[in-house]
């Protein structure tokens, strides 16, 4: 086998799996969204009891069958990129790796299906949903806005969790143990799912001193969600207008450097912009 | 009979069906929305066992008057317009049609009410309050808004999901079968009900641990509400610059083309701005 | 007793009861509000059966001690105000008047406290909260934009109940009798629960696809909230600029114009910008 | 011992107390958080039972071990900043003695442990959350905007709570005794509790008409949560603005005045901006 040769078939599987510019890009692309959509409904599905024990069979094959489609997009991915290792340990190199390592681990344990520690395991196969995350990325000023708000957003959660502790020792005081205020801690998480107006009804008051405060957390949270909500609202105009007198819509195209792995190429560049590396 | 008169005929129904400007277009379109409402509260009604039996009689005939009624307002639009077929397969036009035909097919099954199917069937008299999006139309800013953002609202949604599975996932891990997180589907259902702050409390977490990831469901459900509304609060306000600087107010009367059936004409326009049809 | 005395006193007591610049006329809305809030409580108080039993004595007392109070307070609007017809129809003079007519009339009816239409009657005590309105009206830039996108909202409201009585009738279909889907009345019920994100679990899904259409629900919900919000934000930063650039800040006092009771009149003003009539 | 010297050991400990910006200043901030989230853990698992029985020598040991740092940083406040008076009576002089007090005074009360007022003065500890509070202050601009609408907010605030009271009662006179709605205050509590979205359940309307005006309070609930949003929203956009036009990014320093405990000096300021005393 002649260098040339592997390089242009290289070459090939990188257009498919990283481009979605040619038919075999957009068919791949497409396969591989349906195989993960499919995938995580079958670790759901067998999740469920009744199901399992009827389907059983199917299922495992159908999850087999999942298993290798993964292994062998793990290998090719890592065959056709450059830097592997770099593939390896990123984000998506790891999701990659769960989503199949599972499954074959589950066989060198064979029938002690019951172990809790293999359960969580075979659980993991559900982080195949992140591989759908490669299909977003259409909503880079939405995370923008959320980067330059992480400060003043924590800020407001911390607040929200100091109130909690504060508000949650006092109605532990209040209300004592009857009402399901047996501690601190579940106080606390009473305190937060009532500020986050989420209201399960588990714990509730029942003294009239302690509906009086659990009112007041109530108009608390109703009140305080504008300011998260101010705070987003304001800096992704502010993201928006920015977007626009910058950016005079240069068409990008869809192909990523086989080297750095950078996306977002203007259309006809011949170098990424990012290490320099020939792109085609 | 002769044609013009016939086109008189057809020509002063079409300004009463179609359009509000005239004494009597105004009167059909009050009769009709009093009827819409008084069909979907029988409709409802109907459902409710304890007056079912007690008033079957006298819904039943109310519900035949209005199913004639609505029979009449559809073979009258099939007559009026221009062109029936594309009627009939618009929009409108299948809700006109589902509001009279399940009373008809209900008469060919005769005394099997109990019949599920059927049930469906007649329940589908429901979508007669669909009728009532005609007169709506008034809000073009949201709905320009809301596709203006429909994009950044699906990824949303779409991560809201992502988040869901795997928190959904955790979770089943953590409290097990006895709190009801009884499989991943399950609890992916609790995690969209706290997630959303809904907070039913048909399932809720018991263990501390499940208690400390449900408390971090919440706050996280509590922050991202803000990305949306931030998304459509610049969109809407965007969209209102820009409606206000292009339309400088030109008045616009209710008709519509008897021919595409489009709305909103200039005030003393003579033919369609969209087919260039005749308007009076 | 010869007229300018009488005048003069009437002058007087306007001053007092109409306007917030005298000391006098302070101390009058301090002890209006006082009263209120007390009498308010009063109400709630008199409403709970084991503070009722002990105290019932006291809050009877207390109760004439106020709506006598409340008496004297209308009497003297009455006599004060230069169109005593038009107090009277008017929002604060039908509110003054359920204030204090409820305890006359009970009296009429002696022993019979049962009576349900008696016990209705006394509860209209409670509307005597809304006299602290006249201590509001700092609201107006919110009011102006909550008019401003009336229209909007009520759009938006009306999809809300379209959306809730189709899934509604929906889940009526899908879930049956036994999860507390009775009939439509109660699925729609169900629906707004959800959908606002109240969620009190009274009902519930139960089968797969029916927790599988609530969460559609749920996410619906949580997403269209952001359609009032995004309409409030941007009318209410509308209404601000306008404000902004039109007010350069006129000094206004709280006197009230004698002859048609408008508010807001600039410092230092003879006559009423309203109605023409002299103001002091 | 000279002045001098003590001066200059007032001096280095007034640093690593009050400011950032040296490496021991760094060390000490990051001790001291560390030491209250421990603490604050502390009392929280303190109150649940199973844990306080088999843990409470060392849960004792450690909470001793806390008082007393706790207790040398309160006097080494003192000592250092040239003001005590002021500190003390300061808010975090007030929280830097709740810290520590409570556990001195359960000693003088020994074995009674059992005392509620004493179970409540232990509680007081959890306080030291708001220790935390020294390291927030990134948040001005929501301060700032929160504060600008602050008669706003009140406003709406006091609107959602006539509301309430007013619905209240009319759902108290609909529902009556049987589900739940037993008195005025019970029913406010209820309609707080569906307002504001959060929907525990404990209380919820069985009759159709209450079940119709709880609908209606939801719809109502989901609406005017837009309010306090929008005007956060819009207060926030202006502050923004305000904030970029008027500060150009002038660099400031951690550390604070041993005079008056200004905050946020310019870099290589020389005396206090607030009081004139010399920085360092």
């Amino acid at each position: 086998m002649n260098t040339p040769t592997k390089k242009h078939w290289k070459k090939a599987l990188h257009e498919i799996i990283y481009e979605a510019d040619t038919q075999a890009g957009k068919l791949f692309d497409i396969i591989l969204f349906i195989t993960i959509i499919a995938s995580v409904v079958l670790v759901m599905l067998e999740s469920v009891k009744s199901i399992d024990m009827r389907y059983h069979r199917i299922i495992n094959t159908a999850e087999w069958f999942i298993t290798i489609l993964f292994s062998l997009e793990y290998i090719a991915r890592i065959i056709v990129v450059k830097k592997p290792l770099k593939y390896i340990t990123s984000f998506f190199g790891i999701v990659d790796l769960l989503s199949t390592a599972p499954k074959y681990i589950s066989l060198l344990f064979g029938g002690v299906h019951a172990l809790a520690a293999l359960r969580a395991l075979r659980l993991l196969r559900i982080f195949r949903i992140l591989k759908l995350v490669r299909y977003l990325g259409a909503s880079h000023t939405i995370i923008r806005a959320l980067r330059a708000s992480r400060v003043k957003i924590s800020v407001f959660l911390f607040t929200v969790i100091i109130i909690s502790i504060i508000l949650g020792t006092i109605m532990y005081l209040v209300e004592g143990d009857d009402a399901g205020f047996t501690s601190i801690p579940a106080s606390v998480y009473w305190c937060i799912v009532t500020l986050t107006t989420v209201g399960y009804g588990d714990i509730s008051p029942t003294t009239p001193l302690g509906q009086f405060i659990a009112s007041i957390v109530m108009i608390l949270g109703y009140g305080i969600i504008a300011v998260p909500t101010g705070i987003v609202s304001a800096e992704y105009a502010t993201q928006r207008k920015a977007n626009k007198s910058k950016s005079p819509n240069i068409p990008l195209n869809s192909q990523s450097c086989a080297n750095c792995m950078a996306e977002k190429h203007k259309d006809g560049a011949e170098f990424c912009y990012n290490c320099g590396h020939k792109l085609h």
